[in-house]
């Protein structure tokens, strides 16, 4: 079964309003009488379609779906801004696999020149990318890609944890750091994890990071590429705090 | 540092002969005195090159370097075929994370056809890829992607542990068979792990091979795409067998 987010406003009046109309019609061909997850408020509930019309659908709720889908703790993504497309991937599989926000970073090897102008729309379509694959993956919430930022200008002080997924650690066989704050995570801790572009960190972003007090932490044996590193730690942080 | 395999052959005579040639002369833009990273035989060495001419690269060996970037395990993906090109980046990505070979695997909800003619020209270029991620990320060994097979063709009997990734069960919270599996691996297990196309597994399957005696797991609260799965299921194991 499908899910849809909706505004309160649309919430408050059981109706829907978004592109998600042309969805329920043309790609999932629902009729009325249909059942469709709706979410909202990071709730989900069970609805039955009552009318389609041209740009709005109402529905009826049946029943609020009980049970957390999120991962227990609040993880931010920093992700060092890659090449060409990979960054809609990766903003939609650690959405998938739980992610909490998303800020693309502008760090000293990323390629990506931002075009103020440009930003807008670039960060609409990421927050779409976020709602579709949230919906896709029935999450509670949807990931908001807050802002592409300037590594420099980010605050980290509101972390419990601050993690750095360093290259060079990984080559040096770096192998408890990660697992041993991993392990000691507790229920509604906030979790920072920068990650490099391609060309990975720079070795003066990498001091800057760990004056504020980040943890340089290896991912196993092999070189992940940048694109993946974030599926690695999302999904240890599932298998250790989820997975009985 | 980029690590290229060699043939046996090529390795014997301490040259390159492949389209490697191309990526380090006009890629990589090394010269004569440049270092590079030699695979063979299961084996990494330090090389040096010697000479470059238009089609061969000689190099000498300098040291052997020491380190197993295995998993402790063996692997084996029973990918069920998805849409697109996706297979192309689940061959990358798990390539990266460790996986030891790669069945694409016909199932019932695989909206892919097999042309027996294109066959072995999709091998090819999936066997290259992997070629390449293994390079990439420092891998000793090339995963294989063996063959495109029917799922009921497959001979599963040489597995010491067969899991069957299942999004029903993901749904209903299964939540301790896959840790459980993970924590009793020891070195040198092989685990056959099915993964469905888009649609799932079918009922039938998922029964087919339950009388196999596949596990069936569930991999934490989110639906994940086809393509993520295996990106879970190997960074817990790395997570759980690698990192102390």
């Amino acid at each position: 079964m499908q899910k849809y987010f909706v505004s309160n406003e649309d919430f408050n009046e059981l109706k829907i309003t978004s592109s998600d109309v042309f969805h329920i019609k043309n790609v999932m061909r629902n009729k009325i009488g249909d059942e469709i997850l709706i979410g909202s408020n990071n709730k989900t509930y069970l609805a039955k379609i009552t009318n389609i019309k041209d740009d709005v659908i109402n529905y009826e709720i049946k029943e609020e779906k009980i049970g957390n889908m999120e991962l227990p703790v609040f993880i931010s993504l920093f992700q060092g801004y890659p090449k060409g497309d990979k960054l809609d991937d990766i903003i939609k599989h650690s959405t998938e696999m739980g992610v909490s926000e998303i800020y693309p970073t502008i760090m000293k090897r990323s390629l990506f020149k931002l075009d103020l102008k440009k930003k807008e729309s670039k960060l609409q379509r990421f927050n779409k990318i976020a709602k579709e694959a949230a919906e896709q993956s029935y999450r509670d919430i949807i990931p908001n890609v807050v802002d592409i930022i300037d590594l420099k200008k980010i605050d980290f002080s509101k972390y419990d944890y601050k993690i750095l997924c360093y290259e060079e650690d990984a080559k040096m066989n770096e192998e408890s750091n990660f697992k041993r704050i991993v392990k000691s995570l507790k229920k509604d801790d906030k979790i920072a994890v920068v990650i490099g572009p391609e060309g990975g960190i720079d070795i003066l972003e990498y001091e800057y990071l760990k004056n504020l007090g980040f943890i340089s932490v290896g991912l196993g044996k092999r070189i992940l590429r940048t694109e993946t590193v974030i599926y690695y730690v999302l999904s240890s942080i599932s298998y250790e705090m989820e997975l009985k």
